[in-house]
């Protein structure tokens, strides 16, 4: 199979990775695909001459959702089959199945219903706290009890190389008491990741902690632009809101959870314990190398390990209270910040509030990127990234 | 046309009004009607028979979208023609349109994209912030200048009728440090009122305030239930997230715009003057009576007209950083309070935080209602209600 497609050395989609996005050719409607070295399988037209143990139609949809929602037993089988055909030299796989990469048009992969933001890093969560509130008592007392969220905004929510406009907003100028409404000159990006929820819940239910990861189709990176001082003034009491709902980027490609399992590894230890419904054994971190780029230039290099609250806590104390998920939700982790300066994980933290460096300019291109492993067991996550663009000239 | 359908002197569903929304009959799937009087007029029904100017397949769906995304010019002729059809004792309007509305079942009018939950009175922040954070300082410093919200649950909002489960959570009980998890004992109701979104917007774009009501489709009542002891433990700093999103309940019809015209008022006056970007000459309030019962008992009676932030400079401000709005997304007012404590919008509020009367109750129903105007002019809400579900007896 080599000659319909190449994995270089360093390529994020090897054979063990194979996750699942939605693109579109010239003149061809978006439908789902697999990513492979420099190539896009056309799972969609794959499907369609059969080999499939269900309804080819749920891959001619422009987001993941139905593919998904067919659950993990079937999603993964799938992804399997793919991964033998790609191996061997006999397959049905053809070449007008592999869409050179830089032929298509990757599109936002899932049609997203709820979206939440956790704030799960106790690194970024105390530097912010000393920062916007008491330095003494940086983290809050709520903090090691549970995994702190709230609602963000879906519509706003942009793929891979989508530009972002700088917003304008309300901002309080040092030393006012009246606001003044203006473009934000504290322009910063979040480095996050993201899960999909692959199954839905019933509201009024619960979903166990330990049941948790079989909500989780699969993961992706994700940028919380956030406007810092449009963020200040208004957060206080009901939490950000245009601060960050202007816009949020993520990657292209849905990475399953199946894929990452080799790279799980236990978080920071709890202390204190954590109340039964958030305690599990089962080690819930994954070690995925993360890396933030303005301009080509490397701002931050963090891990996804560092999270002090891993994703099936989040998912089980977001359900605790009966709440429902559904297939398409997407939950982000909050700003993955490590200990050291370096692997701070907004610039928020990396200029210490604009004391030792700038917030974004116009035209700055940020960039995340992401990957477990290496060489021929390498899963990455290909690229997250949104250049700015100025702010509209008068305000209306 | 009277022998077709009765409209009883203090019927909610005048010909001034004429809401839409989704239900179904015994064997019949869910499609779009109309409210008048004791019955639905089956408008996907009579659209198949002609006589619009639209493709009906919009009215033969589970849900408004749409139908409301033909835009106010088409629906609004729609419901016009209605309006005239059901005046004349000629018109294509059968017995077979006009649905008993005992024999139908309501469902969420709405498939909600995203959901916003502003906290636009100033009697209600008033007295929240006395009893949850400073009696001196119960007004934040930004509330006079911005309409504070925040992004809530799309996916555990639910009809009026459905039952609803007592959650569990985290609280701190009293003097303690650490919390516990356990069913609520300070479960609310909030009367609110909310806007169905009926216009796309452009990401990175604005909304002006004198163009925003062009982007309302119509209202309904809404009930933001609340676990006080949850939310309190939470809340800060990143907002409300389990303590409301367990479940809301809106009313089945929504109520177009137009059809409150009659009821348009001007607001409190805005003291300080408002950055421009919310400066209109136009009167944004709607004299709308409310009323919450708790099994039948009156608790509280209130106005909409008492929103110190009209729609419209919810619907400017939640665009002035570029965040685009989608048909169907919703915004709710926050809870409606009066100065009269006759007229406060949650228990929160009318009994003290508990000190001169209790939460709700397992088995309590909590019931909103809505009008403006009366007799042949009144445009009503029909109801808004739920029942209090015990909490699941174990935790997991």
């Amino acid at each position: 199979m080599s000659k319909l497609f190449t994995v270089a050395p360093d390529s994020d989609f090897t054979l063990a990775n194979l996750p699942f996005g939605i693109f579109s050719t010239a003149g061809s409607a978006p439908r789902v695909g697999i990513a492979i070295g420099d190539r896009i399988l056309d799972l969609a037209a794959l499907a369609t001459e059969g080999g499939f143990d269900f309804d080819s139609a749920v891959l001619h949809r422009p987001y993941l959702n139905d593919f998904i929602a067919l659950g993990k037993e079937v999603t993964g089988r799938a992804r399997t089959q793919v991964q033998t055909w790609l191996r061997e030299a006999d397959s049905p796989v053809a070449p007008r199945h592999l869409v050179r990469r830089e032929e298509a048009t990757l599109h936002l992969p899932v049609r997203i219903g709820d979206y939440t933001d956790f704030y799960s890093s106790i690194e970024h969560a105390t530097n912010v706290g000393r920062m916007f509130r008491d330095p003494d008592k940086a983290l809050l007392p709520n903090w090691r009890h549970l995994p702190v969220g709230y609602h963000g905004r879906a519509s706003s929510i942009v793929v891979d190389g989508t530009p972002v406009r700088r917003p304008r907003g309300q901002v309080l100028p040092p030393g006012a008491d009246v606001p003044v409404f203006q473009a934000t000159d504290r322009l910063d990006f979040e480095l996050e990741m993201a899960f999909v929820v692959g199954k839905d819940s019933t509201l009024g239910e619960t979903v166990r902690v330990d049941q948790a990861e079989d909500y989780i189709f699969g993961l992706a990176l994700f940028n919380d632009w956030s406007a810092r001082d449009v963020q200040r003034w208004e957060y206080v009491p009901l939490g950000p809101f245009l601060g960050k709902n202007f816009a949020s980027t993520m990657s292209p490609w849905i990475v399953p959870l199946e894929a990452l399992e080799p790279f799980r590894v236990a978080g920071p230890e709890q202390s204190p314990r954590v109340l039964p419904y958030l305690q599990t054994d089962v080690p819930g971190n994954y070690d995925i190398q993360l890396e933030v780029t303005v301009n080509d230039r490397t701002v931050s290099r963090s891990n996804f390990r560092y999270m002090y609250w891993s994703m099936a806590q989040q998912l089980a104390h977001h359900s605790s209270n009966g709440c429902n998920v559904r297939v398409g939700d997407l939950m982000a982790s909050g700003t993955i910040s490590g200990r050291d300066p370096s692997a701070y994980g907004s610039l928020l933290e990396i200029t210490d509030n604009g004391r030792s460096g700038s917030f974004l300019a116009d035209h700055d291109t940020v960039t995340l990127t992401g990957h477990a492993g290496s060489g021929a067991e390498r899963v990455g996550f290909g690229r997250c990234g949104g250049r700015i663009l100025p702010a509209h000239p008068s305000s209306h």
